[in-house]
Parts: structure tokens; C-alpha cells; sequence
């Protein structure tokens, strides 16, 4: 499943939905605040949470700054969340000589756990409906741009006076399109140690063939420990441990921070994203792949330098051509169709409906026109979107914008280098995991490459960034000439504000310097011009669905804490059914059945373990829960809030989430939890660990 | 897998098929004659069989009167095929007090060996080209219609000519759509026994559900014993086994008796099944299914009853729900219509083929009018069809109809009451298999009720089979007070011939003989006015073909010896791989997957082998070779000509075989030749029967 990248370098390309169909959410449908859960549904599904039972829900769950989602399991910070989630940390602690990523990671003592440099973990720790005040700012009379800069200012303002009240980390959310704004404040961890990850082999078994597919058989998880004043954080909230998990009908709960969903686009929209965003992606996608294969060939040092950044690569391509293939399923377009037809008509039956909402969806529409018409620019004259230039030129155009924006008035500046951010955006800037300049080279080039391809040599862009030398030259000169491999450099350019950065003759950034201008102009043109304009009409889309419909609904996923219920729940197929789980017994199988051909290899510890492995013990499951990108490493529990499973993947029908919610065929992939036991005692020797977790759950049982 | 019924009470629903796309036939595609195959194409792949392979091929492999195929496995007259083949016998033979079905069927002396009354063997042992002779028997100006009767006489009194001479069962095939004519002689077997067959659940493991898919875990296999002169037969040649099987990509030869492909259609016919047959077909299965389920609920000895039959019901409606999905699928009628222009196309073009070709198309298009101007009639003016009667009416039927047809000249009788047939349906009339008369009164009533309401009371055959009375009242009165229960009277009947049965005062009987002349009114009406002119059709298109595309082209099938080459291979599904084989490991994976819950149970024998049986050993596995109905419990065997698995079924892809071969998704499913050996010593006990398979293959290397 792929993770959330927090920042979008190209928002164009964050997906579009459709509505959800008809005036009533399906059973399982819905990524719910939790400052509005819908008890009547629960209550008709057999379940009424007291406070309490949702407060712990909150309380130990825990947000991933890199995307994705976690909770705590003991209560001695133990925090569990997958492996893929942990990838990048594993990467980035690993060399030749210590392969994590192959081989795993296991501390048997406190001692060896090992700090995991760029992760940081949130605990949402209170909401606050700040609507009226945010709406309030709107002053008599501003256009709908200038509603938008004073919502945005009171936003910033909102956030600078929390954090400096809490010291909490403090960010405004946009709920229902705009319909409401909440605050909501975190408790930030940023001394996160790993205790274990098992090979990557064990995790992703089946790789990217087996990858949103299920029946599955991966053990996709992995243990860090928060850490608070240098000693293990004492986590009263956390998920007791279920020895047996869920049986099949049983409820499911899954709590995390789903990344966004766009089940309100318009007809218009999904056009746009079906003839021009989806071609664009998976072409950007597929030249990406292909550079970071052909790098990878160069030896195995190379292969392992290019493995986590190919694997999100193909898992995006996955996500994509899922998604092109439901935006040609006629069913799913004439749905929305209808869907889009219904509401208007109703609109339109009304005359107060028709004067305050009719013309949201025209407007939407024009918008898409205008886009359309400096697509190819949109995309091409910037280094990152899909086909990134590499982390290397993402850090120096990053860089080159903390500086300028970090002259500006904090709510003057975009959302990620405002003050409650920089923290978080700093951790990342200065982090010391490696950066392969190789690969970055290659990286660059292939993106200089098909910018020059598709806007031209006469482009002002491809002007300003080649200066008259071949794409491949100027990656090499940028990339062997730059110091930004050192963070100290980086550390320096930041503190050293504007001037430092402009005078400074790393190659690298200077090429940053120049090509900044171009970039952001297309951001602020795309923002103003196309975000705002779509915005405004969603919200008058949503407030017409309030009226038409009543207010019974959930907001879109906007990587904020969300409860979702569900069910353990096979599916049909085929003609034939998928069971809700598997077993040990059939990971053997499935590799057997391959003759062990990578990727359905096993490592060599489980093979070594095949005697002493219960076989029948369950290993991945699939729950009915509405889950996205976001969701990766979330917690399924119980009624009775113990952890029965690790959510870690979506089916192939769940690649429409964004689209839509199909109960009968969308099911959220999970890892058991009585196969992380098995795992930690019968293949890794964690017997400690694994008694670290059901000691939390007898503890918790005779509290 | 469904296996063939030989003689199809409603010719109707011979599936269609469009036709080989193209000039080529795709790698494996074709099911080849044993005297003509493509030595050129399987070069190409890497083989050339020596004529004694192919003859070894041949004389290993049999046909099975009720619809499967088989092979020798040992010198001393062993013989493997499926368990659903066997199916019929062992319903037979099984009462409440001795369930073959449930708990499978142990010889381990050659005394216990159980014989099998109705199963019939066959042997190929010559093959003939007539075409001259058959074609010469036309004489000069006949007119279509007789040169038809013509044809029909003299391959008649070949085969009369042939039995008298020979004494083998002898039958003129006719390939190509009548380019080509065959004389096959057959060794034909009546004594037939079975020495062993596991548990329905073992064989059928994953029920309706898993039919027609893949992965599976089938142990679809029996053995049985060809005796001749009351001692096991010589088999001097037979299929020596391997214990290994095939490796990924490996050759795989099948050898069998694919029973009918339609692959010339054309449009018209093809609109036809779509808008005609399907909807006809589907609704008498569904119709035939829920009375059977209905009557499976009075109790579990009726559910025992039922269960042959109505899993015959629902694998039909499997194929024909496939078909009904594959016919709405654009592509493929889109490949068809391409297909048929480049063809008439190439045949406008060249004058003289236009003058002898160019009609055939619109001919056919006017036969498929006639065809649905009558089609109600042709459909319900039946006790037979897709809702059967049930098996006691059409035994009435046959008798009154065999009597009749038995009045005339060899030459003049319908081609299953010919001599050279006499025997087989001999065998089958006078079975005492027992029969249920409960099931059947539901079965009869049923088909009544649904006739009476599309027909209507005035209709003259519900006039005459009704009599006043309710469908319900008619069936209990002709079913309670039948006598045709007794084997003996049925015996008795054709003894007494014409004039016996028509003064019988049995009523069911006396309900045939009223009912008899509109079927086969029907009948004769289909035959000429439709099948006619169709053949004729179809058989102007297959010269046109030969004549714009070469001859190098494998006829349709025809229930006669077959050879198809292909290799065992995984494919794509969805986004990811299925492999080429599964294990024992994931039988146990999707039993427990499903918590044991039916059809997903395992039988005792099995659950109690669990410690001793080697996980890794292979269970199914999946070629590419081109079958069809009729291939069940065909031989798989490698170029050493050893057998390494048996056919069982096809996965789902492959239900679009009639239509066309699509080599990246179509896949014959076999049992793996170590199965077998692995549960004959490892759950069944059966280390004797083991040991004469592989000693067989001992003595066969020793050579």
C-alpha cells in the first residue's frame, strides 16, 4: 500500500472521487472524526463505545510525520506500525555492511534500540471547533479570494496563539470542504527508537506483484519505542494485545489518519483526471522506474541504494493504473453521472438551492478549462512532481523557499513553513540519512530531460536550467559539485537566511535559485487560479448536499485522526469467495507453489523456523473498514479496544477508495495479530518483546 | 470441470464458438488428430514425437461412454480418470448404508474391486480416411437436402460394413465441418470396475464455488480395472508414471476427447446464443437447480439423491454464466466482427471464391430468423432440455423412440439408434442404477409447469400431456404408477418392440408415447430446416477458410481422439501472478482460511494424514493446453511420454474455449502425478495400487 507523502510536490496529482452514491453511506463506509462519530450506525451494527473506550482510541493512536499512521501496544511506549512505514528509516540506517532492509532488526535490550533520526510521532491530544471564529475573520464584502486570505491569516494566528499557550503542536483543520475548521493539537514526539522490523523480504513476500492484491501472507509490521526525556514514554493510553484476533462477522474498528479523499469531484473534474492528470502521472511514473532500474543494474550497491525509492515508485504506478483502469469502468462514470444529475435536479427544484448552489458545478467546470490550457507547463517546469528530480534537488528548491518564506509573516507563508511546521520541516532538512548522489544524478537528468522534451528548448524554464548545456552535463555538474550531502552545508544556508543562500556557489544551488521563480509561479497561479475556484465550488457542492441530503455525513480524508467500522469479512471473486484470512500454511504454499522464485522467496530465519511454526495460525485478514493512503500502520481493535491487527494494505478494489466506497468488494489488508506472536517467538527470538505485549494485555484484563 | 453428455437432448445448446482469430493459430492452441498433427508447429517448440510415442499416445488413452476420457497407467489394465467421471458410477452403487460418494471407494484385493454396469471404454485402435466415399456417395443434381441423406446413408453402411467385418465399434467421423470424414474403429470394454476413488469432498474440495477457478486443491481423481474375459486386461500400452511431473514451462501433451468446440460461428449464430440460447438456458438451469435444492431439503437422504444431479446443474450454469459474461464482453465481438470481415473481405476479392462462398453468411443469417420464429415451441415442446424431465421420462422417451426407430433400416434411423450404437444405449437403458422417484416427480412437474405457462393451455402439446389435469397431478399419476423403475420391464418393452409399448398401461409410458411424435416433430424440423442449412453454411465458410488461409488448420472438436501440446504455466490475474502449481500446504491454507466451513471441509482420512503428508507436494497444476468438455480425466504426459498429471477442469478464463483460445489466460487444471501418489500411501492406505503405478514405471525404463 503506498503511504501518504505529506507534501505533495504536484497537488495537481492528489486523486479525485466520486461522490459517495445516493443519500446514505453504506454500512462500512465512512472515515469519521471522533468528535462526531455516527453512534446510531455503530449502535445498528451491534456496538454503543462509551467515552472512555473512544478517549483510549485517541489517545493510542498516533500520526507518523512521514505519512502514515501507528499506536501504542504497551505501556512503555512500545508503538507498532509497519514496516513500509519504517522503510525509510531502515534505509536510511543501513549500509553495505549493515543491510536492515535485508536482514531485519532486532533489539533484545533497551540499549540497542536504534533512533530513528526523521521520524516523529503526534498523539492528538484535544479538538476544538473553531468555525465561527475562522469564518468570523471573513470581513463584509471580500471577494471570494480575499475570504480565502482571511481565513487563511486566522488560521495562522489560531495555530501561533495554541502553540504558544500549549507548546503543543497546533494546526487548523479543514473539515466538509471548508463547512467546518477545527483545532486540533498534538503532543509531538520526535526521540522514536526501533526495537524491531523483520527482513524486508518477510514484510513485502509477493513484492509489488503481490502488492494491493489479496489473499496475502505478509508480515508487514514493525516495533519502535517513543521516547520522552531520554526514558521510555510512559503511554497510560495504549492497545492491549489479542492473543486471538477477530472472528469472521466480527466487528472491526480501525483508527489512523487517512490521507485525503475526493468523493465530492464533479463530473468535470474526473475528466480532467481521467483525459490529462492520469496520462501525465503514469508517464512521469513509468520514466522513473525505468531510470531507478536501469541505476539499480549497475551493481548490487546500486540495487539496494534504489530499492525503497523504486518500491514506492511501482506501488504509485500500481495506485495509478488501478485508478485509470476504474476511470474507464463505465459503471463507476455513468454512477457519478447520476449521482452528479440527482443532486442537481434537486438544486435546481428549489429556487434558494438554485440562486445559492447552482452554478458550483459550472464554475468547476471552467476551471478545468483553464487548466487544461497550461497543463503541460504545470508540469513540466518544475523539478519535482512525479518524476522527481531526486531528494537532492527537492532539498535545494526546498531550501531556497525556506529562506525566502522565513522573511515573510508567518501567515503570509504557505502552510508548510509556517512556525507549528518548521519543526517538522527542519528534522527532515537536516536529517543525516545517506543521499546516493549516483542515483540523484540520474534522477535529475531524466527529469531535465523530458522537461526539455516536452516544453522545448526556446521555454524560459528549460532557459534558465540547462543554459545552453546538455541535461545530462547539468545534472552532473549540479549534483558531483554540490555540499549538500552535508547537512552541516544545509544547516548553514538556513541559518544564514536569504543572502547566504543566494550568494552561494554550490551548483546545485544556484540551479535552485534560478528555477524557484518558475516553480512557484505555477504553484501560486495553480493555487489562485484552479485550487481556489475548485474549493469555493466544493464547498457550495457540499453545503448543497447538507441541504438536499441533511448532515449525517463524514468529511473527506484529510490526514487527521479518523475512526472507521467494519467487519472481518471475506469477499466474493471471481465466482468463487476469498476467505477473510490466511494462514502461515499458505505463505509456504505460495512460495512453494513459485519454487521460491523472487519475489516469493523466504528469508532464510523462515525457513530455518518452518518446523517449530504453527501452521495453521492466522497471518494477514481483510476487515470491510473504509481506509486510504494514510492508513498504512493503523490499529484494527476490538469492541473491547484490544489490537487484533495492523492495517497495511487495501485490495485491489480499494485503489476506487478515493472514487467511491464499495462494500462488497473494498476491504482493507491487515496483518494478524497472532501472527506478529508467532513471528516474534517462533521465527525472530523476541520471546521479550512478545511478553512485553501480553503482559500490557493481562495487566489491562485484571485493571 | 463439466463432463460431456454424449447425446445432448437439446442439440440447441451445443455452445458456439467464434472462430481462431487470424491465419495462425495461437502457440498452443489446437486440439490436433492423432493423423495429422502439426509435427511442424510442435518442432517449433521444441519436440518431434516418433511414431511410436504417438501411436503409444493413442492406444494409451480412452474414451469413456458418459462423456470423459481416460488413460492406462499400468500393463495390467489400470486405468485413471476422474472422480466426476466416476461420479455416475459411484452414485450408483451408493445406498445410505454405503456411501461411495462421502466416503470414497478401497479395493486393496482385486476381489473388492467393484464392478461399474454402466461404464464403457474405448480404445482407438484404426482411423480410416471415407471422405472419398462419403463424398462419393452423393449423387449427380442431388439438391442439398438429399445430398445430406446421402451422405448420412452411406457413412451408415460403412460403419455397418466395418462392425460386421471387424467386430469393433466403428463410427464415420466427420471433421472440418464436413471436409473431411473418418472411419474410427474402437476396442470397446464393457467390463470396467473401480479399484478406488477418495471422498467427494477430497475431489471436489471447495465445491461449486472453486469449479472453474484456480489456484485449487482437487484430489479429482479415480482408478478403475479393464477386465476382458473376466481377467484384468493386458494393457500393452499405457502411461508409465512419473513421480516427479512437469517443471515451470515444461512440455505438456494432453491426449483426450474434447466433445464439441464451435469456433467457426459467425455473427449471426453468435447473436443468436447470446440473445436466444443463454437466456433460454440459464433460466431452465435455474429453474432445474432450485427444484433440486428444494427436494434436498426434505431430508439428508434426499439431499444424497440429489447431489449428483444437481451438481451437474450447477457446473452447466457456471459454463453458461461464463459464456453469458464472455458474449457481453465488447472485445470479444469486436475480434469476431473483425474476423469475419478480413475473411468475407478476402473472399469478395477473388471472384471465384465469391461465386462458390459469398452466400454462405447471409444463409446462415436466414436460418437463425427461422430458428427464433419457432423458438419457443422448439424449446418448451419437450420433457428434455435444460430442465429435464428427469432421467425416468427420458428413459420413457428413449424406449418409445427406440422401438420406433428400431422398425427401420439401419441407414434411416437417428445416428444414436444405429447398430454400431445399439450396445451403448443398451447398456444405459437397461442399468439398474437406481433411480429416485421422488426427485423425478419434482423434476417432471417442474418441466410441465414451466412449459404449461410459456405455452399455454391450448398449446396441443400441453393439451395432450396435461389432459385436464395440473403439471403436479400428471407427474404424481406417471411416476407413482410406473413400472419402468424395474430394469427387467424396460427390458421386457424394447423386447416386445413396437406394439407392446404402444398397448402398455404404464402411464409414464402412455404420457411418452402421446408427447413422443411433438418432440421429434422438433426435432426432425431442427435438423433440416436449421441444422441443415447451418452445416451447409458452415461448411462453404471452412473451404473459404482453407482456400484464404492454407489448410494447416485443426478441426473443431468432435468427442473424438484429440492431442494438444502446450506447457505448464502460471498467468497474470489482476495485477499479480498465479503460479503454475499449488501444494498439499495450501489445501490445508484455504481449509482452515475458511475455518472448515463446507464447501471448504476436509474429510477425516485427510485431517488424520495432516503430520504425515509432505506440505510441499505438489496437489493441481495448470498447462496451457487447448481442452474442452470431454478432456475430463485426460492424460497429461511429458515428452518421455510418462504421465504427470490428470486433466479435472479448466479455470474460468478457459470457459470462453468454444468461442476462442486465448493462450495468456486460458488453462487446463490438472492433478499433479505426485498427489496422487502421496494420498494413495500417505491418507488412503492404498500402498499396493502406489506401488503398481510406479513399478509400471520401473519396467517401462527398464525396457
Amino acid at each position: 500500500m503506498r503511504i501518504l507523502k505529506t507534501k505533495a510536490l504536484f497537488p495537481l496529482l492528489t486523486l479525485c472521487g466520486v461522490a459517495t452514491l445516493g443519500q446514505w453511506a453504506t454500512a462500512a463506509e465512512g472515515m469519521w472524526t471522533l468528535h462526531n462519530l455516527p453512534m446510531d450506525r455503530m449502535q445498528a451494527v451491534g456496538f454503543t463505545p462509551s467515552q472512555e473506550w473512544i478517549d483510549n482510541a485517541r489517545l493510542a493512536s498516533v500520526r507518523l510525520n512521514d505519512g502514515g499512521s501507528g499506536s501504542f501496544v504497551s505501556p512503555d511506549g512500545l508503538l507498532l506500525s509497519n514496516h513500509h512505514v519504517a522503510m525509510g528509516q531502515l534505509s536510511a540506517v543501513s549500509s553495505p555492511e549493515k543491510d536492515y532492509v535485508k536482514n531485519g532488526f532486532f533489539a533484545r535490550q533497551a540499549e540497542e534500540e536504534l533512533p530513528c533520526k526523521d521520524l516523529e510521532v503526534n498523539i492528538l491530544v484535544s479538538m476544538e471547533n473553531v468555525t465561527a471564529r475562522v469564518q468570523g475573520a471573513v470581513k463584509e464584502g471580500a471577494t471570494t479570494e480575499e475570504a480565502g486570505e482571511q481565513r487563511k491569516a486566522e488560521r495562522s494566528l489560531i495555530e501561533k496563539e495554541s502553540k504558544d499557550a500549549t507548546g503543543l503542536r497546533s494546526n487548523v483543520v479543514e473539515l466538509y470542504q471548508g463547512g467546518e475548521y477545527w483545532l486540533y493539537r498534538y503532543k509531538q514526539f520526535t526521540d522514536v527508537r526501533l526495537v524491531m522490523a523483520p527482513e524486508h523480504q518477510a514484510a513485502f513476500f509477493g513484492g509489488d506483484l503481490d502488492n494491493f492484491t489479496y489473499p496475502r501472507h505478509d508480515s508487514d509490521f514493525a516495533f519502535f519505542r517513543v521516547y520522552e526525556n531520554g526514558q521510555p514514554y510512559k503511554s497510560e493510553h495504549y492497545f492491549p494485545w489479542s492473543q486471538i484476533g477477530l472472528k469472521q462477522n466480527e466487528l472491526a474498528f480501525v483508527t489512523g489518519h487517512p490521507g485525503s479523499t475526493e468523493r465530492l469531484h464533479t463530473l468535470a473534474q474526473l475528466q480532467t483526471i481521467r483525459d490529462l492528470i492520469n496520462p501525465f502521472a503514469v508517464d512521469g511514473l513509468v520514466r522513473m522506474r525505468d531510470t531507478l532500474e536501469a541505476y539499480g543494474k549497475q551493481g548490487s550497491e546500486q540495487e539496494r541504494q534504489r530499492e525503497a525509492n523504486l518500491r514506492s515508485v511501482t506501488n504509485s504506478l500500481k495506485v495509478y493504473e488501478g485508478r485509470v483502469a476504474a476511470m474507464k469502468n463505465p459503471a463507476l462514470m455513468e454512477a457519478k453521472v447520476k449521482e452528479e444529475k440527482d443532486l442537481r435536479d434537486a438544486v435546481e427544484r428549489n429556487p434558494a438551492w438554485r440562486a445559492k448552489y447552482g452554478q458550483a458545478w459550472t464554475q468547476i467546470e471552467e476551471t478545468q478549462k483553464r487548466l487544461a490550457a497550461r497543463s503541460n507547463e504545470y508540469y513540466y517546469r518544475r523539478l519535482g512532481g512525479v518524476i522527481s528530480g531526486g531528494g537532492l534537488a527537492n532539498l535545494a528548491k526546498t531550501i531556497v523557499t525556506y529562506v525566502e518564506q522565513a522573511a515573510k509573516p508567518n501567515e503570509k507563508r504557505w502552510p508548510e513553513f509556517r512556525d507549528s511546521s518548521l519543526d517538522s520541516l527542519r528534522q527532515k532538512l537536516f536529517s543525516t540519512a545517506p543521499i546516493y548522489p549516483g542515483m540523484e544524478k540520474k534522477l535529475l537528468a531524466e527529469a531535465l530531460k523530458i522537461a526539455l522534451k516536452k516544453l522545448g528548448p526556446q521555454d524560459p524554464f528549460i532557459v534558465a536550467a540547462l543554459a545552453g548545456r546538455t541535461p545530462e552535463e547539468t545534472a552532473q555538474v549540479a549534483i558531483s559539485g554540490t555540499k549538500l550531502l552535508d547537512a552541516e552545508y544545509r544547516k548553514q544556508l538556513v541559518a544564514g537566511g536569504l543572502e547566504t543562500v543566494k550568494a552561494s556557489e554550490d551548483p546545485l544551488i544556484q540551479l535552485a535559485v534560478k528555477l524557484t521563480p518558475f516553480i512557484d509561479e505555477m504553484r501560486t497561479w495553480y493555487e489562485k487560479c484552479i485550487e481556489a475556484a475548485e474549493v469555493a465550488g466544493k464547498t457550495l457542492i457540499a453545503q448543497a448536499r447538507f441541504a438536499v441530503y441533511g448532515k449525517t455525513q463524514y468529511p473527506d480524508a484529510t490526514f487527521t485522526l479518523r475512526l472507521s467500522y467494519g467487519k472481518a469479512a471475506g469477499y466474493e471473486q471471481g465466482t468463487t469467495l476469498v476467505p477473510y484470512k490466511t494462514t502461515f500454511g499458505g505463505l509456504f504454499d505460495r512460495a512453494k507453489s513459485f519454487d521460491y522464485k523472487p519475489p516469493y522467496d523466504l528469508p532464510a530465519k523462515i525457513m530455518a523456523a518452518r518446523g517449530k511454526i504453527d501452521m495453521d495460525t492466522p497471518l494477514n485478514f481483510v476487515t470491510t473498514n473504509d481506509i486510504i493512503g494514510g492508513n498504512s500502520g493503523s490499529p484494527v481493535i476490538n469492541k473491547e479496544g484490544e489490537l487484533v491487527g495492523l492495517i497495511f494494505d487495501g485490495n485491489i478494489d480499494s485503489l476506487m477508495g478515493d472514487f467511491l466506497f464499495d462494500e462488497t468488494k473494498n476491504r482493507a489488508v491487515a496483518v494478524h495479530s497472532a501472527a506478529i506472536l508467532e513471528a516474534l517467538t517462533k521465527i525472530y527470538d523476541m520471546g521479550g518483546l512478545a511478553a512485553a505485549l501480553t503482559q500490557g494485555a493481562i495487566r489491562r484484563i485484571q485493571d
